[in-house]
């Protein structure tokens, strides 16, 4: 807890006691009819009291909500504005709005849709094309072993309640959370140590079980917020769109939560697509599902969304990266553990600091994390309102080797857009390992174990990677040599299990069953497919440890997978990009985004300045030209005034207007600066291909070209 | 049946009978002991009877085959090394292959994935940009209520069959299908009778009910194919892959099977967001479900799938479209109705013909089916495997004014890749009336009557479009006044019931009832929300027509919509594309995609010519110059041979090579014609930009730059 913030309560309880006690003394005064100086002194004093308690409580207020007591409030009605905006311009909508809607489901109309293509083609050209990755493209549709092997059949849940009397469904934690923070904030009487026990369930939320969710849910008294009927227990629910695959019923599959696992799967053709050398990185835009349990905080939580994920395979010896070069310098808000822990705040560091330092695990998350910068802050997220948190160990899976959240700030606070996590060899090693289970394990695999037998035919499809030697290299390798004409005789039909657990067994057990051969000539060992011990002596199996030549080194790299929430990036874009200034009249405000040109969902708008025939046939020749040089554009022929259709054009985003006023020269309207310049009209479509490719700037537009004074444009 | 066939067959008849009748006329002849030269000259004769019966048969075999007997076989051969070469280049590879894949699903590996998005983008460029429609971006995940309404829960079926022992399922018009063809194609003893019966089988197997498939599969004895067991009767299976919304298990929902609802339900958003004006489009791209009985043609039926829908709202009064001129001239091949049902083949007609002549409904589904030719063939489609083929009557939704299906030829048959359909105002009204039903129906909502009563105020949402009028014109309209109070006196509490079935009768109704009032002075009126008659009194209610001023139209608007299987698109462009040639030393076919360079997925490559320092920094100069003017490219610096790079790039359909061979100049290479010219190292990235972008063609380039003619560089 804040130090402030602590000594405010302490203070306020003090000042409330103080107040207590003194109304108690003028109560007394009055009852024992003192003089009445002495009276009115008494009562000026408590009022006195009650001012300065009534100053920390307002100290007190701003301390829990944020560095200005009406930032909550000025935050809502940010929201509301640019949320009403981007509704009623259908940037998105709810899905299904004429049946009602359903949570958690939204639409990208015309001009979200428009942006979020340019976000997508964005993404591609600095991720896939820049750095030449792997994409690919595969079904949202996906059977349950996969999903089983990745872990989420049994772990992708939330906790949830129900009431008790209708039913309704509740996430657990947010319940808990909801009234934390509601006590937190608009309980000011509660003491510094509840309020300090709070804090700690609200940083510790995510750990609790749900034993431990389900008590503090009880201890509380917390009761369904609609109809304040007592809740179940905690239980988990999984998040994953349920469905069958084919007729038959029998083939359970589940709406994909991630995309990554199609990239898994996939790894062994990849790696040989990519000439079986290692870095390379593969990636994949698309759909994925989350049956959230109850929705909410608009674009931000839904049931359905766009994923851009990046695998990017990396042999686990060598995480240098080719190009870290090239953002070694960025400087920008991180948030390492450190700082978190001890109650600092997110500081500007050099990203190749932070690498050397050790703070980001190595070149390769580190190069990844400047790349994301990169991208974001082009897009337009304001660079003060973006930050990279590291995980804290709580946070992180317990395979994961660091883990890094882009976040950005927007009205709901910080929210993770981009995850960037180096998950080492889990997800393949997942996936080779329910594959071939039973058939050999992770040390034979990977470790110095050759075979004799033919388990290696059995293999299935191991997802690793092999570095060839330049030259041969010696090695000290373990070999399991079952002798099949013993094991026959003392095993008969059973022969083959045997000689397959013998073949299974790792480094560690081998080793110790030559000790114990060679020490007493026989030992039980325990055959998984016979389900019993069976007695194994010094003349059945020879072990050995022999030096051998290699060839190559087998292993299973790593994985650094930059994963992109595009709807959460998009909706921060819409809130970074959103503001609102006076009309010319000052009878109103307008609403404008300044979304760079890259974004926007429409480059350019041509206006004949009055409706008359030339005029529109000047606007269809600019804008063919347009259409010729992929601009994309709209031509507005209403007879409304020009100050309103910049309006309407500027609550779209749209960076550019062209006015036709003449049939030899044009105006060029900015967006933000709303400064005008003239251009031929055959020049025109160039002039702003020319900015919206990023070839020149609009500064030096202005300079080039003489500006339009008049003030009949605008407003 | 082709009456060549349909002689064959009776011939064959003949021929059969004639060999019989010989062969037992030369064992009567041999039983009677006839003499020797007797027995030989029938002998003869039997002999040349049955050469003359097996060219028959051979006739027949070709003509049940196709122009060409050995066709099928070439065709097979042919995909089977396309198929060969796409799956090892992972254009497209079965997904979850390493858990044995599931049917139907596909991945769409590196270089599949950048054709797709190629197509894509250039679908995005070619109809919504060009045409500025409304791209929106819904969710697949539906609720069941939008599915109600458009008849997919209910109608969204195929029939199918089990296996009665081992369960397993297959489609029943499929096992039908292949009952049929298998018996005309390879049983040639079958009448003529026989074989005009299976034809007219298939002819019509789209409209057989359950019962009449049925039927038709005992009475073929049809078996599973696998087992040859018994076969259930055929029942509905529908094809929506169904999942829950939400926690509480009691939001049923589907995947979407379509796009196109995302669109309709938000009709009235779209519209208003296009100020209010018809016509326009709405255009959406996603994937779509359909959770198939039994997959098979690889990427042409697929349980997922990527989709691209317009759907263009217009008038139904006025189906013009004004750049309509710009595609009247367009002639290809085309197969209407009439053709079909005389068993004529597609001709190529005049698309501006075919609209005036009316074979084609109207102006705007014509320009849409001229804008599909011009997609389909800039993409790489051969126009003479290309046809539009007229939905027959019986394969047409009863709503339908007119329907086309853009059909490509590949190894598979003609396949259905764009429909395009003129669906009048049939999904519109769908989703309204299911919304509003039981508020007010069709008549009232669009035809001549008023509204006395409240009953506007609870329309809901209806989806239609308005036509202002410049001045107001007067109408005749039919006017239900009903008498409250007299309504009231003689209705009491059921008075609101009484009020609103009279206020819901369409005009036949009403001047029916207005008639027989007249007449008779009472009448009984069936009031369904009170489930019994009323007698209505003369004095209870008033019906008029009164002519009225009226200042819009209200309607319906019909939806014109074009629909693209992408992955269908996508296939066919594959073996339209593919071809093989002999190696320089003809020892080897090798495999080319003659991709034109819009969809390559790669657009060039580099190759140093040999490995050294020099020239890789000359590649990697030309790399950053492409990678800048944004042509997406690989560098190829492995050691192989140049010949050898070259055949690597040719089978992913690079159009273009870039081999450093100085430090100066550069070789480009051509992919199909293997012409090769002399370029510097810095016009190296904009000549191939040129090309690839459309603003010059090879030949332009072959005549400017000088050619190389060293034989080093190829094969």
């Amino acid at each position: 807890m804040a130090a402030s913030e602590e000594s405010l309560r302490k203070a306020l309880a003090e000042k409330q006691s103080a107040v207590e006690a003194h109304g108690n003394a003028v109560r007394a005064l009055k009852a024992a009819k003192a003089s009445k100086p002495e009276i009115d002194a008494a009562i000026e004093a408590l009022n006195s009291l009650k001012l300065e308690k009534s100053s920390i409580e307002k100290q007190l207020q701003a301390a829990v909500s944020g560095s200005d007591g009406d930032g909550a409030l000025s935050r809502e009605a940010f929201r509301q504005a640019a949320v009403n905006t981007l509704e009623r311009r259908l940037f998105y909508i709810p899905s299904f709005k004429i049946y009602r809607g359903v949570a958690g489901l939204y639409d990208y109309g015309p001009p979200g849709c428009a942006v979020k293509s340019n976000v997508l083609a964005f993404w591609r050209q600095h991720f896939v094309l820049e750095e030449n990755m792997l994409e690919v493209d595969c079904p949202c549709v996906t059977p349950e072993v996969v999903l089983k092997a990745s872990g989420h059949v049994d772990k992708f849940t939330d906790l949830m309640v129900k009431d008790e009397k209708t039913g309704t469904c509740y996430r657990a934690d947010h319940l808990l959370k909801d009234f934390c923070n509601e006590k937190l904030q608009k309980d000011l009487t509660i003491s510094a140590e509840k309020a300090a026990e709070l804090k700690h369930v609200l940083a510790t939320l995510d750990d609790l079980s749900a034993e431990e969710l389900g008590a503090k849910i009880k201890e509380y008294g917390i009761t369904a917020p609609d109809t304040k009927n007592p809740l179940s227990d905690p239980y988990p629910f999984n998040l994953m769109f349920q469905t069958s695959i084919g007729p038959s019923g029998l083939s359970p599959g589940y709406m994909r939560p991630e995309t990554a696992q199609g990239i898994f799967v996939n790894f062994k053709d990849l790696y040989y697509y990519n000439g079986n050398k290692l870095p390379f990185a593969a990636a994949q835009i698309g759909q994925a599902f989350r049956n959230e349990i109850s929705p909410r905080q608009g674009l931000l939580r839904v049931r359905e969304f766009t994923l851009a994920e990046i695998e990017h395979f990396v042999d686990p010896e060598d995480k240098s990266h080719p190009k870290y070069s090239e953002v070694v310098d960025l400087e920008f808000l991180m948030f390492p553990r450190g700082e978190q822990m001890s109650g600092q705040s997110a500081k500007k560091i050099r990203l190749g600091d932070a690498v050397s330092k050790g703070t980001v695990n190595n070149e390769t998350l580190g190069y990844f994390i400047g790349r994301v910068y990169l991208f974001l802050t082009r897009l337009g997220i304001d660079k003060d309102r973006l930050r990279f948190r590291q995980h804290l160990a709580n946070e992180m899976a317990h395979y994961a080797a660091d883990c890094w959240d882009a976040e950005i700030e927007c009205s709901y606070g910080w929210i993770e857009c981009v995850g960037i996590a180096d998950r080492s060899a889990y997800d393949l090693r997942a996936h080779s390992e329910h594959h071939v289970k039973n058939v050999f394990d992770e040390g034979q695999r990977e470790g110095n174990i050759d075979f004799i037998g033919t388990n290696l035919d059995k293999s299935g499809v191991p997802l690793v990677a092999a570095e060839k030697f330049s030259e041969p290299r010696e090695v000290e390798k373990l070999v399991i040599a079952p002798v099949k004409k013993e094991l026959g005789l003392a095993f008969k039909g059973s022969q083959k299990n045997v000689v397959e657990a013998l073949e299974a067994m790792n480094e560690k057990e081998a080793l110790e069953m030559k000790a114990a051969l060679e020490s007493k000539g026989e030992v039980e060992f325990y055959v998984c497919t016979l389900g019993k011990n069976v007695p194994i002596k010094k003349n059945m199996v020879s072990i050995s440890k022999e030096k051998k030549k290699e060839h190559q080194r087998v292993f299973t790299p790593s994985v650094i997978e930059p994963s992109f929430g595009i709807g959460r990036i998009i909706y921060c874009l819409f809130e970074h990009s959103f503001y609102t200034r006076p009309s010319k009249a000052g009878d109103e405000q307008l609403n404008v985004f300044r979304f760079p040109p890259l974004v926007a969902p429409i480059k350019c708008t041509v206006f004949p300045l009055v409706q008359n025939q030339q005029y529109e046939d000047v606007a269809k020749v600019i804008s063919k030209s347009l259409t010729t040089a992929g601009i994309s554009h709209k031509i507005d022929i209403t007879g409304t005034s020009i100050g309103k259709r910049y309006a309407r054009t500027d609550e779209l985003g749209v960076p550019f207007a062209i006015t036709v006023d003449s049939t030899k020269d044009v105006t060029i309207r900015e967006r933000d600066s709303k400064l005008q310049v003239r251009v031929s009209v055959e020049e025109a479509a160039l002039v702003v291909k020319s900015v919206t490719d990023g070839l020149r700037t609009w500064e030096d537009v202005w300079e080039k070209y003489p500006h339009h004074t008049s003030g009949s444009a605008d407003d």
